[in-house]
């Protein structure tokens, strides 16, 4: 009874916490336990110190894959919306948890500009975020996900049935 | 079926440690799920830049908190063993998290200084270590705790079922 690591990646407003809550909102009515660990949040309660640049970036990935480790082995599934940018960080994440399903949550990044849910991407363009992932900072896109969904095409409950359908085989 | 979250308080080298992992291997033979959040370890998983500064004791202790608490409201006993060298931040868990536990690990301060498990007493009197608890930094000793051991005078085991008797009830 060991709780699935789901790990959404993405540019920041491609709707990875969108999905993560709707997502998890589906789990709990089908009675599985679930923690949603947001990239957000995490910074705030375990990493209040750290920055953006890449060792940094790693750091938080890091303390996500310790908290979620800690849930799943005790049948808690996790719902990780994290950045996580680079591949190594992915392949990090991949390699610790298990079972572990990497959902690419792909938006282009013009649509998210558009979206910009905290404002960031403006200070982002204005120069005043030096490492801003998708336009001041990289963003590598994911090479062996288990699962893309398109936010710009497809509606948050279609994309939550993709992740189930694939979680019950 | 909340898990219990059991606070082990006291001075460095006064044995909690070793009566967490002897508890928590008691009740995982009663078939309790249960998980040790140790002081040590937490620092070098999720605060590897906090140093002993009450400030940054007091944001170790946050993070322990969180992370007690998303393994309590899923059924998880956690078994924190930490300093927490002031009242306010034993008051600090007790308010967050329920059910709560509090066990005084009580040693006296000479035999500590003997035991000294990782050397760092020694180099605390000789000046080396600036805000160390018990030599040069305070240990407030708890007010009300739930249970108190005697680690000088007691064994591991007889510690132990004290401290599952009052689980029991």
């Amino acid at each position: 009874m060991i709780g699935t690591a789901i790990w959404l990646t993405g540019l920041p407003s491609s709707g990875k916490t969108t999905t993560a809550l709707a997502l998890a909102a589906a789990l709990q009515e089908r009675g599985v336990r679930v923690e949603c660990l947001d990239g957000d949040e995490l910074r705030h309660k375990v990493g209040r110190e750290l920055g953006f640049s890449k060792e940094d970036r790693m750091e938080n990935i890091r303390r996500a894959v310790y908290i979620s480790k800690l849930l799943n082995r005790n049948g808690v599934t996790t719902i990780i919306s994290m950045i996580a940018p680079y591949t190594e960080m992915r392949d990090y994440a991949r390699a610790e948890l298990q079972p572990y399903v990497e959902v690419y949550v792909h938006c282009p990044l013009e649509q998210c500009v558009q979206r910009d849910r905290k404002g960031l991407y403006a200070k982002a363009i204005k120069g005043e975020i030096p490492a801003f992932t998708g336009i001041s900072d990289v963003y590598e896109q994911p090479v062996h996900p288990e699962i893309t969904i398109h936010t710009h095409i497809s509606s948050v409950e279609s994309n939550v049935s993709h992740i189930l359908e694939y979680l019950n085989k």
